[in-house]
């Protein structure tokens, strides 16, 4: 009877006994010390250990991402939740529930289109055609939105991207990555700007697409650790926020209310 | 009229222009590739970045804590919500959100009741007498549970502890810390293993807390940066459970059931 | 400068003034006390209020969904936060939050399936032939899964779809209604059970979502309200397991854990 | 065995065979199309039955509380959810985890209140002097905030709580409740008024828990309540998000931003 009970979550994760924690593995005390936290982040996710090479650019992508200011929907929840009364955990959860399909699902669908892309290319199309011909797939199976590229603040570039692909292309010089991602996220810079006639910026979401999938994150994963990086920014924020103080903070000063479309409006 | 809208929501964390990001005054891209992950999360909450050698004991707290496996109530949240349907953003939400007072306060309440002793021992009292003190106004004016110390699970010691604490007074052979919460945890496991009559080992919130304090994080950081460590434990099970799949998937096997103990069961 | 700031929010569905606050035009004062709780959760959604027989109608589905025990991953999730020191806004954000897609989505997706089938029957198809169709192409496009019906638990029956399908043909003979999606959902029943050569239980998803068809709600909303009911079930477990007390519970009793299998096993 | 698995999760709410559901042991299809949404809620939530009056008083105070409008941090949240890409038990869930104690729970925290002053009052002191006492000791050993009392927007009045407080005592009148907590309520409303010197016009929260105190709701149930009403409006405005669109919806319109007030800011 017993075997059904703890079988029922069964994991490659973690095991422990008293005294004892063993993760993928490895006795924690063994990695407390020893390994990074990007180290960490990495073995846990995918069950063995970077090269520090890998670890090292896999880092660039979790310091990238932290923060975007109080007007992204995640930050703004996060501050908003502290003034209600919430604790740092629940402020963190409600801006990491907002990183939903629009606002935190564009890394994991970049790394899926660039595997497309790829594919394409190593079956042997060329590169510009293989990328025209899977924008086109995506807009047509998808979305009109191509995830990774487009900002309607930064423009015509966002600082991060030409940062994040260049310590790609030095990772690639150096064997510690292939390349053949950046090459893909900037075949899709030419392709858009082409096709639009003015810069469709890469954001930081196609950027670190590129590094998640020269490192072979699954997409999945790449939002998840996203959604990590951005964590940051949520408890910088939201313990901000809590340092200024402010009781039931709403998005707008409280002077200018919202309009009112509906029928019989009071005043009439 | 610009200004009162823009001053609503005010910060010094970040500043932006199109094309340009400011992390506590530092451009975005002089700090990707440059600084790593933990020195990120050490400017973003404080605003200024610590030595390499702060940086390293910091790292080892964030290490330590993410994943004590799926009987953890934010693990298990992390799992099921996957089966229902959520992606990982919703997963790390649900797991965040139970970090509460209870299953993720007791950092930062170890952190207080660390800064207590502190105060008090810097005021001239010795270690072992102010800890006893304040342990007993701890259970006078807050809980019975004393935060940091006790463990279901790991007896006679959590691994992580002797672990983290070793650590600690290595980085203040060096100078990095000063090593007085070392000496306060280190002196209120004496206490509590006198007072019971058996040990009660420091656990992962008492020994993170001792790196915490010695590095000057305030209270509610210590419980924002344990929902950070803890939430790669969630994506790691998240993503897991997703590969295996499952749909609906509650706490117990579904051959189970609970037991109803109220009016009028069936069958009777 | 105000405009563009006030008409960033915009709704039709409240308008307020200092001492005034009007829900869809009605003064809030003339709604207490007069109008049922139903009636005003389908004049906020809707922005028309209901006839009684619609409204009871209505109820009927509220009612039916509120609660389905201790091991749908939502209940567990509420239970398993308060202990984690969440008040019961906490436990109730981390159950509905569990209600996505496989949990609490496929009243939404029954609604859109029956949808289907009413709009093939409209336009001339025989009712039978429609049901075959559409499911067929559910199958293909959507899911294998169709939604709102089977159960894993209650066979041959769930014992609220035929109390609500009775209730739905008693307002369709009085003309509350039309009765089409009572008429759909037997159908599918019937067709269901043939294709399988056994009982295919119409559910609470699919029995529900037949009373929104016929209310003409959006699918959507039959989300959102299945939510709203079962956040009932959640404040009451919630505020059971409050009073039962417990610390931290996890899903099963912690003489069981986990199974690990992965590598290099504790005590191998 | 198989006793310790089915007794971890416990419960007097819900009892469950194959085809049967019991609810506070009523079959489910006794109480579908029987009891109202507002009886099934009472029923739950303390397992006995309302008499009609009490429910119809009770479904008063869930009517009253469904919305406050879009710059409630609680109804922002969930029109920025659905335009993060979130599904309406999403946009929910973070409107509800708002309601802590800051946002939601005041009313909680002024059924408590209005029983430390019946108590005195029962124990014999006159009811003006009870209050007083009460109020000063609520500001000495909780908050200077009086729960329940007080809005920045609604001067002199709330339309709510006249109309809520009138409807009680008509209850009070017919002998459905007895009528001490409305004359609690008044008479907190003219001792804040006498100290202020001016109106502390009675809110929602305050005339919602003189409901729920007069039908003997535990206080943390008062809280349950209110994030169950105001689910209402979460539903509502996320449902009307939805259908205006919109990508990343952040709290203020694009080109305001926030003012950035740290170090080295771009532009100097």
């Amino acid at each position: 009877m017993k075997n059904d009970v703890s079988d029922w979550w069964s994991t490659e994760i973690i095991d422990m006994a008293p005294g004892q924690i063993r993760m993928r593995g490895h006795p924690i005390e063994d990695l407390i010390g020893t390994v990074s936290f990007p180290q960490m982040i990495w073995l846990m996710t995918r069950g063995d250990l970077p090269t520090e090479a890998e670890a090292k650019l896999f880092e660039c992508a979790l310091v990238a991402a932290v923060d975007h200011g109080p007007q992204a929907p995640s930050i703004a929840a996060a501050r908003m939740a502290v003034t209600c009364g919430l604790s740092l955990n629940g402020a963190m959860a409600n801006a990491v529930n907002m990183l939903d399909d629009v606002h935190g699902g564009a890394g994991e669908q970049a790394v899926e289109l660039y595997g497309w892309i790829d594919e394409a290319v190593q079956g042997g199309q060329p590169l510009e055609e293989a990328t025209g011909t899977m924008i086109d797939r995506w807009q047509a199976e998808r979305s009109k939105f191509i995830p990774g590229f487009g900002h309607r603040f930064h423009k015509p570039e966002d600082p991060r991207a030409p940062r994040l692909l260049g310590l790609v292309e030095e990772a690639a010089s150096k064997g510690v990555v292939s390349g053949r991602f950046a090459a893909i996220g900037r075949q899709m810079q030419a392709t858009l700007n082409a096709r639009k006639g003015k810069p469709v910026p890469m954001n930081i979401d196609g950027a670190t697409a590129v590094i998640y999938a020269e490192l072979d994150f699954a997409g999945p994963l790449a939002r998840g650790l996203f959604c990590l990086s951005r964590s940051v920014g949520a408890i910088a924020h939201g313990w901000e926020q809590m340092q200024q103080g402010g009781r039931n903070k709403g998005p707008t000063p409280p002077a200018y209310r919202w309009t009112y479309t509906g029928k019989n409006p009071i005043g009439e």
